[in-house]
């Protein structure tokens, strides 16, 4: 089959052969994937990992170790493979187990490939009104209504979202169902204007004046950069919260002595549960295919990659027949 | 009076007219204030404090605007003077107060020295069964205690203090009041020592083992030093909390791909309130006596704070009347 990998420092379209699931484990043929800026990271050395690529996918079951029901059925998968047996996999959930495996970024071959395995407990079918397309974003979509499950966001809660990119845009149209009052920054106006047709406030960092510092409650940063940390912890309130949601490469400096004596809260937050994010997508509340810039078949995975890392772009599918 | 000064980047004993209380306020003859690092730290230039140092005391009303039952009464009293219009301040916590001033801190002069005001609200009388010495215990108390305002400590919470200084044994001699399984990690034998008595688990820092890591619910930073840091992110776990309580000069770098990828969560503490710190003193639940190595005159001022300095003393009070 074909399968985009990063191997040896290098990213190639290769020939492999068909995963063998384990035991508990799915076979899904994938339909499509999504490029996330994680795949770009993995690529620039981040996290060491080779193999397949790819964690955002629809797909179809194949085979379905124990869930004969899920044959046939078009899914998405969380991305996380615990152990099974630990406190947190028999909780069921697995994303903190210390032995898991993740989704093409993990010890585990991802989904910018024509077939892919995971365990059959992680697959959730899509309702039939959610198109392929759609159904991509699950991924991303959970990573960034996740916030929900890490801090408590009420109407009157006052949020702010630093960075415009894919995970900043979900960010703000997912939180503002929950807060009447999201603003978003970024530094590109057309983004802005998508969060903006989806009820957000925007505003251009460059526009950011001091009648906006530490007046929010929650502030999320999903700009990836160490200035959009700096300019998260000027927003925030004393005793507000700052939500990292982007990984960051290296140490960036922080001003710990406002983290104190303001006693602000910072709360790292990664992947989310897929059910509510399905929901998400199945009643139209966030309409995530504004974000779709290009769709580019599997066998040209490289150039859809450089595609992906171009100034301006957005997300980028991979369409896995063809 | 006399009084212990920092001002035009000299730290001196003046002789200064006795404070006259603002509407609102109460004048208290100091009668023992105790140095904190945060004195220390201001000589050296910190927050750009200048006028007499010292937040932390006890003493006897003189006058006291709108509460004559005061007067004569032994009193410590809350750090923080709030504007009394603002959300924070009519609230009853001027901790936050975007107006306020701090004792010896920011914007008002400090208790060491023989006379010293404060709103008349901020002050609390001091049960008879509390000694002086322990009284002068109350700020710091509170501010150790006060990390259970911020985060929720259960008998069966996983708790690691790192630092074992003033600050760190406080927190770890308070917290063990509310968790079986409180760690202090030190670099001194004696030190840790007194908290080992108070029935804290001690490790000195290069006894930290592998076996240790990623194990702790909640992390204290109590050492103020960027390794202490480091030290506080390895040794929690996934979903974990640290606690930051030191205030830190310049910007620390920080291992932001651990905090989003674990999922952890750092939260800011500084003041706490006196009520309950003056109920552990009352009780005995907290042996604070441990902590003095010197106790000096007053007019010995600039001495003491060189003795409060020198590596290996713990509380340096000063007796304000001699």
């Amino acid at each position: 089959m074909k399968a985009l990998r990063y191997t040896g420092g290098r990213l190639e379209l290769a020939e492999t052969p068909i995963p063998e699931p384990q035991p508990g484990e799915a076979l899904v043929r994938v339909v499509k994937s999504g490029i996330c800026n994680t795949d770009l990271e993995i690529v620039r050395g981040y996290a060491g990992f080779e193999g397949t690529l790819g964690h955002e996918f629809v797909g179809v079951v194949q085979t379905a170790a124990g869930r004969p029901d899920l044959i046939g059925k078009r899914v998405v998968g969380e991305i996380n493979a615990g152990c099974g047996e630990c406190a947190h996999c028999i909780a069921g959930d697995p994303r903190h187990c210390p032995d898991r495996t993740v989704l093409g970024i993990v010890g585990r071959d991802g989904a910018h490939a024509e077939f892919l395995q995971l365990p059959a407990s992680n697959l959730l079918e899509v309702p039939d009104s959610v198109t392929d397309e759609q159904a991509v974003f699950t991924e991303p979509l959970a990573a960034a209504y996740g916030i929900t499950e890490r801090v408590e966001i009420s109407p009157g809660t006052r949020v702010a979202v630093i960075g415009d990119g894919k995970l900043g845009l979900l960010c703000a149209m997912s939180l503002v169902l929950k807060s009447r009052s999201v603003t978003l920054v970024g530094k590109h106006q057309n983004k802005l204007a998508i969060a903006g047709r989806a009820g957000v406030e925007t505003i251009l960092l460059a526009a950011v004046n001091p009648s906006m510092q530490h007046r929010f409650d929650i502030v999320v940063e999903a700009s990836g950069s160490e200035s959009g940390l700096s300019t998260a912890l000027d927003l925030v309130r004393p005793r507000g919260k700052v939500v990292l949601k982007s990984t960051f490469h290296g140490t960036p400096t922080w001003p710990a002595s406002r983290i104190v004596v303001d006693e602000i809260t910072i709360v790292g937050s990664r992947c989310g549960r897929f059910a509510p994010a399905l929901d998400l997508l199945e009643t139209g509340a966030v309409n995530v295919e504004d974000l779709i810039s290009h769709e580019m078949p599997l066998s040209k995975g490289v150039e859809a990659m450089d595609e992906a890392g171009r100034k301006g772009n957005l997300k980028v599918l991979l369409d896995a027949r063809s």
